[in-house]
């Protein structure tokens, strides 16, 4: 995996070896709650000055070099003795496996599931669920005023009390997607009194790529701070692509069974039915899926009021779903049957994320009588949600212009009962197709301050094809920065200390804090070395933009030292590193006389 | 030069040559004013359903293929006859221009002249200034009533009447930057009423870079839309660089005089005297930059102010003043000398921008006392500018996180009459260096919507190095989304329409339409054929990011022809070129099915 042969271990390595003044890099350290057993991780940045700083970690334990991790063997089940010994849940015989849940004919030679074992040996445990069929959500335990090991977890996450957690989940103001099949996850919390989170999307599709691929890019984003991952596969290999994200991811996994059930009909949605999605969901449900996009808001009577958009529904399971609705004339199954749906969920503690189908797909379409139509339905379904003791959040657009995003979310807290909203973006603009992951990045930073509680991210390939590597990486690097400044706006404890800590070093020009302290320090690294690449440079009291007669920084620091400054061991320290600096020879800046 | 080779030429062949409905990609064409040598540039997108869309473009003749361009012969003086028959300036002898002001020692064996006349053989006519000391500024015109051609002009591109240039110049509510040495420049106007306005840095500095190099990213740079450039050379070869930037450049240029006249003392601060000062703006007037940054409200009583601030002083300009004001314990020489220097920008129409020495240089020290103590300084110099009908704008920050942007512009407005804001970002977040295109691309985008007229981008390379060819493209193409986000937000006439006409040719599956409108044509297109190479998919009614199963667009066709939806044309267009896309047996997509 990408991650573990990550900078971390070495620099843990440095950690030990290396003296004090040098960079030491930062390792992954656990902080301790009432039990052994719950040990919640930290990425601790160790600075040249002595200090540290503690920054939230998502990466998992492929960034623990004590841990040693198989993708084919799959992460430690975490949460496996908090789940069991509530003892409201059983093991039982799931669902057989069956060929075309891999998207394969009955027809075909290589059946699916020995195809399944070929692919991950160390296949599931038997799947559980609710023993005597009372919800075993969070929600449900939060009610009753339970505190969980779960709960407990994200409350030493978020630096906040556990009593402020369990308040925040009952309420329906947050979630914690954590389905009891997924022992493996570092739990974690969705709502807007706590950290805004970004979540990832992957998935083959199809037209390309495989389930290797498809892993290594969920460890990647979380590696670079993804929250949640959605696993959109289409094609072939579903079942299988989603076991080997499932048993190998540290974060919450997301999906839209929509998808997988149209491939079990060959993509004929009219021929979808309540039976085939059913099926489905029960399918990812004892897989582990922790939370599920369901279209339940597309109503026959909303279709008609897309007919004169600009561009109409794109939303894919928007789509699929009023496709069915008109071939049929009849109104949606998934709504029809959500009582059901919401029974099925409660089982598993599986979170609804109910999808927005009539998401605006441009800026001409935002706002408009199609989308809050959804809306006011989607508020309705979340109250049945509730009863059920099913955790809800509820997605967002898409397409709005700034002036539009906040009577979006404003209207979607008070018709949903402020439960966790997550948007995708929204773009800002229609006219930067490679560059929506920006477009969008502005608009998702301005909704999350006003309150969204996650934001799904958006690459540079949007709208032009699947993202890479590299996309991915630049998609999840640019919502964490839109994330982190609102948590910055909403005044979120603690969120600018981490800015200060980088900013103290930028102003005690310790490149090396500032690069180990950076949402990126492998690019920021590169790209300060590609104009001044020689080590003396890490430690020169100037940069190449100004060159050293020019610095402000420098100038600052004799203004300081003029009138009283506190920084006083530091300008000394600085004196004695511009000696070594010039004793070096690497002389930087070429006087101006011949 | 980049700009000549660019696509241009070859799509207009292409229009010539081809066929309608394949890509005509676009052309660059003029609206003619009241006067044949009034020819406002546009960009002309061609439409494969053989619309137009006409575009604002800043890209000068070098796009224009008819036009034979020469960076050694330098750009036609547009405005020359403009300037002359107003009968308000003269020509005269010019000051000499010194070896020193190349930063070449009087001992120097090659003379700073013979130097420059090698280098850039077609050099300047005469200067000239006003004849009588009056002020010849597009203020004083507009003052008295007067539409001047370049207000014509702007009007033109702006899409207005002449007369609210005119209003919003005599209300110093916009400024018209056009030194009358600098008649080569397409008039454009900076305010609040008009379209947001981006800025982009060049320079060589100490460190790096070359003359030629300078010149091309300023070419560069406009040709992907900055609307100004800031040269903010340092070093040597000050002079030259400038002359050849000048020469070449289609958009307004400005500069900070200080850092030149800061070399000519051999980088002393407490060496600069208001002598060394005057003769570096006049010298600089001269040659025709159109507007200085100048830092005349960092006074000696403010730099105590930012003693205790997390990164004190981060404005080169503003840093190397406090030193002075510090060396000598004296009044700022360019505040005691405001008036004057009012007199000589008066004389050649330069404009101010008065920078913003004291901005805060992270998000702990956005809007503290010292920002707030200098910005009224800078309302104070702002009046005093106007009584000298010398066109002002005012520079703003920095760092400033998201809820404290707002606060920011009101105060800048409130207290500067509503003089157009000219700000750096700002950036919302210090975490993300090698990616704080986009920590200030968001706040950017915000202010503007709050009414900054003018962004100075930010490329990837901020607080790292010096920007390459890449990240001066990537840092104007973001401001360029954040600019235009914020001109819908404002309901900017017509600014919408671009997204709108975007928005059409991607429901309606006509890829080579929206590579063609989007802001960066060439990345829309390299980043969709990753994936769909192939010709026939640019024709496909789906893309790689579903396969057509999936299409959500495709599903809503289906649904506006359910519901009288108004293109019928569109989709019979559609199945033609789906069948052609079948015939071409170009298979996207793998069938489920062994």
């Amino acid at each position: 995996m990408t991650n573990k042969d990550a900078r971390t271990p070495a620099s843990v390595q440095d950690a030990q070896s290396e003296e004090a003044g040098k960079s030491i890099g930062w390792h992954k350290a656990y902080v301790e709650g009432s039990r052994p057993d719950l040990r919640v991780p930290v990425r601790q940045v160790h600075l040249t000055n002595g200090q540290a700083v503690t920054l939230y970690d998502t990466s998992g334990p492929y960034t623990d070099p004590s841990v040693d991790t198989d993708v084919r063997r799959g992460l430690p089940p975490l949460r496996e003795n908090w789940i069991i010994s509530r003892g409201d849940t059983e093991e039982y015989t799931g669902r057989p496996v069956r060929p075309e849940d891999d998207g394969i004919k009955h027809t075909s030679p290589r059946g699916g599931l020995r195809n399944l074992d070929a692919v991950f040996p160390g296949r599931p445990r038997q799947p559980r669920r609710s023993r005597g069929g009372e919800a075993v959500t969070q929600l449900a335990y939060a009610r009753r005023g339970e505190i969980t090991p779960e709960m407990e977890y994200v409350a030493i996450r978020e630096n906040v009390e556990p009593e402020v957690v369990r308040d925040e989940i009952a309420a329906g103001r947050a979630v914690l997607p954590a389905n009891v099949n997924h022992p493996e996850i570092e739990p974690m919390i969705i709502g807007k009194r706590f950290l805004v989170k970004v979540n990832a999307n992957i998935g083959n599709s199809a037209v390309t790529s495989s389930i290797e691929e498809e892993v290594e890019k969920m460890t990647w984003a979380t590696r670079w701070g993804a929250d949640t991952v959605m696993d959109l596969s289409t094609g072939r290999n579903i079942h299988t692509t989603r076991e080997w994200v499932l048993r190998n991811s540290p974060v919450p996994i997301g999906t839209v069974p929509l998808y997988q059930a149209l491939e079990k009909v060959d993509g004929r949605a009219e021929d979808l039915t309540w039976e085939v999605y059913k099926d489905t969901v029960i399918e990812q449900a004892e897989q582990g899926v922790d939370y599920m996009t369901v279209h339940a808001g597309v109503r026959l009577a909303y279709v008609p009021l897309t007919a004169n958009r600009k561009t109409g529904i794109v939303s894919r399971g928007g789509s699929i779903m009023a496709a069915w609705c008109l071939a049929h004339h009849r109104e949606s199954f998934l709504y029809e049957n959500f009582e059901e749906l919401c029974e099925i969920l409660a089982a598993y503690d599986v979170t609804y994320s109910l999808g927005d189908g009539l998401r605006p797909g441009s800026i001409a379409d935002a706002n408009d009588e199609a989308q809050f139509a959804e809306l006011r339905t989607l508020g309705e379904l979340n109250r049945i949600a509730k009863r059920f003791n099913v955790q809800t959040m509820i997605e967002g657009p898409g397409h709005v212009p700034m002036h539009k995003i906040k009577e979006n979310i404003d209207l979607q807290q008070e018709i949903c009962d402020e439960a966790p909203f997550y948007t995708l973006g929204p773009l800002t603009t229609d006219v930067a197709p490679a560059y929506d992951h920006i477009t969008s990045g502005i608009g998702a930073a301005m909704i999350a301050w006003w309150g969204t509680a996650m934001l799904c991210y958006v690459t540079p390939k949007e709208h032009l094809g699947l993202p890479n590597r590299d996309d991915v990486k630049t998609g999840v690097i640019t919502y964490k920065i839109a994330a982190h400044a609102a948590d910055i706006a909403k005044g979120h404890p603690g969120a600018q200390e981490w800015d200060d800590a980088l900013s103290d070093a930028r102003f005690e020009f310790r490149w090396e804090d500032q690069f180990n302290l950076a949402l990126d320090p492998d690019t920021a690294r590169e790209f300060h070395d590609e104009t001044l690449p020689a080590e003396p440079a890490k430690t020169a009291h100037f940069c190449s933009m100004c060159g050293p007669k020019f610095c402000s920084m420098k100038i600052s620091q004799d203004i300081r030292r003029e009138h009283g400054g506190t920084r006083t061991e530091i300008e000394e320290g600085m004196a004695q590193k511009s000696k070594e600096f010039a004793a070096s020879g690497n002389r930087v800046y070429l006087p101006i006389a011949d």
